[in-house]
């Protein structure tokens, strides 16, 4: 069993380059083996189809993780977005005219969101979500943002950090400092607890300088009634701009934003990830009497004219409509779900199953020994051939027969992870140091 | 003549669309046709190739002004690049892992920047140089920035205009308003006027706070001697954190960045633009003691860690190199200068020549003509099947030939226009609206 894990030896080599050149590794937390299992998660790939990759030294895997940190919806290497992408890039992408897809893809964003009027482009999802703060902050006769959940590394969200340290703790990563980010920001976004109406209301009211509203649609679960009807209520009464982040959550219940199926009211929405099935693309949609609110500001730049996000966007949605992708990964996730479920009861495990099934997550609850089962879950299915953690990003190459398979590889994990946590020897079965998602670590 | 002019219906078509569902019609401002001659300019690209595009009705264009605003330094379409994207592509692009060029890329622009120990890579430009600003402000104990030139569309940078409303009037466009900048940010960032080393000094001995220098290494003319050599002199007496915008100047006089030919001493460089010729990639390189920092602040995303931009900035530089591109654009921009210099004089125009050959601009001299004719000399071109304006990029697919056919053209226009001058008939000439590069007129 052991030879499998001495078998990565290329990616983890690489990786020890990396470090020394890149601060923390490479450009996103979550691609960083700290965070799975540092000695054992393969790290690189060469080549990947489907739900499938190739880490550096051959071995395969399949995808029962994040399939690209939920950007490839469609699944890997993806023929018909490739074609179109392979297509464009052989006609040229960044000349000094325009590409006629970033007309094409404002006019399909706008058909999918008939409350918006107009589209701003960008390419990543931090820097869209930068997009529609500054163009609902030039609307807005109040600047504060009152948020929850996690939005990216830009000063207007990190602020938040800034009066208190541990404002981040739920909705980004506990212990994270922000060195960098001027203290002058300190009373410009406050937080508010996911799903909870009442701290939501009571943050609201507590301060007159709240004019704009930041949520993600749903995160591990969705959100209850009560939550979504407050928030629409105080919106509408207090005529506050509400700018709903659907990067994780986009094309994952719908055709389009998840906002739609659980009745939030935006008045911005910001797309990325799954938008363009791996190509760099995000995209800021909004009622236009705000959006125009861009023009009386300074928002440009010489990358997000680029062609290849456009069409590979184009494309990516077309294949998401045409194919009910929507119905087929929240399905999966469903079944996933469900015999989570099972599974956890059969081994009288305490971890619980959240409900937004296209991105299904587990949540164990044996406090500080969580990462040292997480971890040995992952090293478990790794060497059983699946990259797994507690989220699975489904994706439309995923199927019955891969559910089925990995809940048989789930089954036998989680039985073994009984048996050893009965005879507390879960720290001595790891092969690897222990995962760690807190921030400080990662370093 | 005036059929070519209504051949471009498809583009202007489309345009008008555009400007309906997206505020301002595009993602970019340098390719908005306001800024060229609104109902002339071709506006949309259907193919590329080396030097020339071709509009959506198939008409063919040599491209002697933007190349792509300045991406496209391998010329467009580049067979070389595009094939190591295609197989890069048709291997995926965007897993749960990470791609080893991304360990590649940061080895390569170490090697060509040896003052520099780490790397970050972004995608656009303007979040290139807020991920280097939010580095330099985490490492620095003094948070105040001080500035010259164009930085992007960011918070950090437009706060300049908060004390001020001219304060950006010399560095990016006239007449900026800054609505949805946090008022918070006022007294973040100063300007001081690029290449005069007198208004530096000024501006940093009466600010105290100021520890972060950001210039641009070139715009339209080389910095003189004394200003590169207070800049220097400054930042290491009060431990000022230099960064230099290589975003544009990047690769274009050396294999590097032109701060090293120019004397710059960076403490951290970025690149953008013609780094992946035309993918979207960008990149922030600094001293390893300053680059750690990001470690102690939240920056990631996504999409940053898509492989498309770390393959194609690859194979750039590695043509870049290998073709010593940056001496064969210098002498073609050379060219043109010393020609545009003899047109003029032979024509008695009152217009300037600038000494940044790979990226050669006049600057005419008539006020509030200017525009007018500046619109003429691009119509005039136009005619002739010349992109044309006051600036060209030059591209390794520019030679020789093309050079002085479009200095005779240039010759012929000038003259041309030299007699209406004297004729005062340059508006009646004119069939379009006459461009424009303030802001206000582009909304």
């Amino acid at each position: 069993m052991i030879n499998y894990f001495l078998k990565n030896k290329t990616g983890i080599k690489l990786w020890q380059k990396a470090k020394k050149i890149i601060p923390g590794g490479n450009s996103i937390l979550s691609k960083r083996p700290e965070r799975y299992g540092k000695d054992i998660w393969p790290i690189y790939f060469q080549k990947s189809k489907g739900i499938y990759i190739w880490d550096l030294d051959g071995k395969k895997f399949i995808d029962m993780a994040q399939m690209g940190i939920g950007s490839s919806i469609l699944g890997y290497n993806n023929k018909e977005v490739n074609k179109a992408v392979n297509i464009a890039i052989n006609k040229g992408i960044n000349t000094t005219l325009n590409c006629k897809e970033e007309v094409f893809l404002a006019q399909k964003l706008l058909k999918l969101n008939n409350f918006a009027g107009s589209v701003k482009f960008a390419r990543s999802g931090g820097e869209a979500m930068s997009v529609a703060v500054r163009i609902a902050r030039a609307f807005s006769k109040k600047k504060t943002i009152a948020f929850s959940g996690y939005h990216g590394w830009f000063d207007w969200y990190l602020a938040s950090n800034l009066k208190n340290k541990t404002n981040l703790n739920e909705h980004l990563l506990e212990g994270l400092t922000t060195n960098g980010v001027p203290i002058e920001l300190k009373n410009t976004i406050l937080p508010f607890k996911y799903d909870d109406e009442k701290d939501f209301e009571k943050v609201i009211n507590n301060n007159k300088k709240i004019g704009i509203i930041v949520v993600e649609s749903a995160r591990y679960n969705y959100p209850k009634k009560k939550f979504v009807k407050k928030i629409n209520q105080l919106v509408k009464k207090n005529k506050l701009v509400l700018i709903c982040d659907e990067i994780t959550t986009g094309f994952r219940i719908s055709n389009t934003g998840a906002y739609k199926k659980i009745g939030f009211k935006p008045d911005i929405v910001v797309y990325g990830k799954g938008l363009g099935n791996g190509f760099a693309i995000s995209a800021i949609l909004g009622k236009k009497r705000i959006m125009n609110c861009a023009q009386d500001t300074f928002i440009s730049s010489s990358n997000w004219s680029e062609r290849v996000g456009f069409v590979a966007a184009l494309k990516t949605l077309e294949i998401i409509e045409r194919e009910k992708i929507w119905k087929k990964i929240n399905k999966l996730g469903r079944m996933i779900a469900i015999n989570w479920k099972k599974i956890f009861l059969k081994y009288n495990l305490k971890i619980e199953v959240c409900n937004f099934y296209p991105l299904i997550s587990m949540k164990l609850q044996y406090g500080s020994l969580n990462n040292y089962i997480i971890t040995l879950f992952t090293q478990e299915m790794l060497k059983r051939g699946y990259l797994a953690a507690t989220s699975v990003y489904l994706s439309s190459k995923h199927n019955n027969n891969i559910i089925k398979n990995y809940l048989k590889n789930c089954d036998i994990v989680f039985s073994y992870i009984s048996k050893i946590l009965k005879e507390k020897k879960i720290k001595k079965n790891l092969l690897t140091q222990v995962r760690t998602d807190a921030f400080q670590r990662l370093n």
